[in-house]
């Protein structure tokens, strides 16, 4: 960690929206090690580098801050960088976020606010440095820092039990950012190949085959080829899924067929 | 904890969708107690209640797995329940967690999969007893873990280091499900209370009278009122912001008027 930032904000600015926000993180004030680790992995999980730490506990080498940081050990908590909350009033548009809002437009101090899937939405396509700012465990951001801040997000959680943990919390906006942050993710482009309608067609005809074969009652028939497209019908078959399943039914009927014929 | 299941799963169902899922959280093989902490912790935040754990570690009431619950340490935590991951298979719609999934269907093992969002939008309405799984802090579940459950599900995180931390993991999936589980949240109905437009006219018109008091050369009085025009347009004022802007600019014209009366 440097001392003081010299380095003007965002110089490694690695934002895959081109013309799109660079997104910081800074936490105030933190009494957990162990925290600032699990909030530096999940940056690195959600495509972001950029650390700042107002008055942050001691980070040694050894202890919790870089025994939950993950990969991040290696880049994002060696780099991050101590600064003053002054430092991040002035050098970026900031984020304040709470679990604890004001009810209404009498106060500004937490209210209007945003869910952390309305900032991502705000923030998509704005040029902004942005720094999304994280409070201390027990009581978050005071009033007086909220008030420095240009915007409030909250997480929307039970009532009972808003108060996340710092570490989820920061896990969770950073996760809702991640379109505005994470070039690319380890998930291929289809999610979900479907079969072609011309398989689901050939795999609803070969199951119409296996009923007759079986001697399903004629008049039943009709019904349960319904029920068996509505079946694979929501469940959108892969064609993988579609041509084994055809072929089971296929050699079923011709099992059926060659034991009528002994 | 109490040590096997004999109650019938979901039995104090507090799910506010009547007919919705019920949602249980199951977590396999933890080695760390802070990570079940965790889990509890955002369970409560999220409004889930019952806890499953299988081949738990030891939960010491003064140990880690309390220490990071919150006030989840008087309800989720004491009691979760152990079972076996066959109690798991034979009595829930499991969904499993991973990290890593397979590329396309020519395996079934992690593919098709949903995303955190995308299996949120699939159980809305469906009236089932779910149970989402997590796996074990390295190396997640195993193929013959998800091989047993019926349906994979997968955040999407940056390629190069998609791997969260379990405790972020499950956080973010209990997130995602919130509507389906979470009866009332923290926040209030309105999240920003936008002035009623004719309060946004009256700061409009009085932002021109202000520009007309202080002199502003007449030519640039519309381009300026239009400039205004959008930058309130886009902010959406609270009716108190509108209000007081509207007020400051009424003195300000004044004090101008009364100077130049002097």
């Amino acid at each position: 960690m440097t001392d003081e930032a010299d380095r003007p904000a965002a110089d490694d600015d690695t934002d895959p929206d081109a013309g799109g926000p660079s997104i910081t993180v800074a936490v105030v004030d933190a009494e957990t090690p162990g925290n600032i680790g699990t909030i530096a992995r999940s940056m690195k999980n959600f495509g972001l580098s950029d650390l700042l730490l107002v008055d942050p506990p001691e980070l040694d080498p050894e202890g919790e801050a870089y025994g939950f940081a993950g990969q991040a050990r290696e880049d994002v908590l060696p780099n991050a960088r101590e600064v003053s909350f002054d430092y991040l009033v002035e050098n970026f548009h900031t984020v304040g976020s709470t679990a604890v809002t004001n009810e209404d437009e009498r106060s500004h101090t937490r209210y209007p606010f945003k869910t952390p899937a309305e900032l991502a939405d705000s923030l998509r396509g704005v040029e902004t440095d942005t720094c999304v700012v994280f409070g201390r465990e027990r009581v978050g951001l005071t009033n007086d820092e909220l008030a420095r801040l240009d915007e409030v997000c909250s997480i929307p959680a039970a009532a009972d039990y808003p108060v996340l943990n710092l570490g989820q919390a920061a896990t969770i906006v950073l996760y809702e950012l991640r379109e505005l942050t994470v070039a690319e993710t380890q998930h291929p482009d289809e999610r979900h190949q479907r079969a072609e309608e011309r398989a689901v067609e050939g795999l609803d005809d070969q199951f119409g085959d296996f009923l007759e074969a079986i001697d399903h009652p004629e008049e039943k028939r009709p019904k349960a080829r319904r029920l068996w497209r509505r079946l694979v019908g929501r469940a959108h078959p892969t064609g993988r899924e579609a041509t084994t399943l055809r072929g089971i039914f296929r050699r079923a009927a011709q099992a059926v067929e060659r034991r009528d014929e002994e």
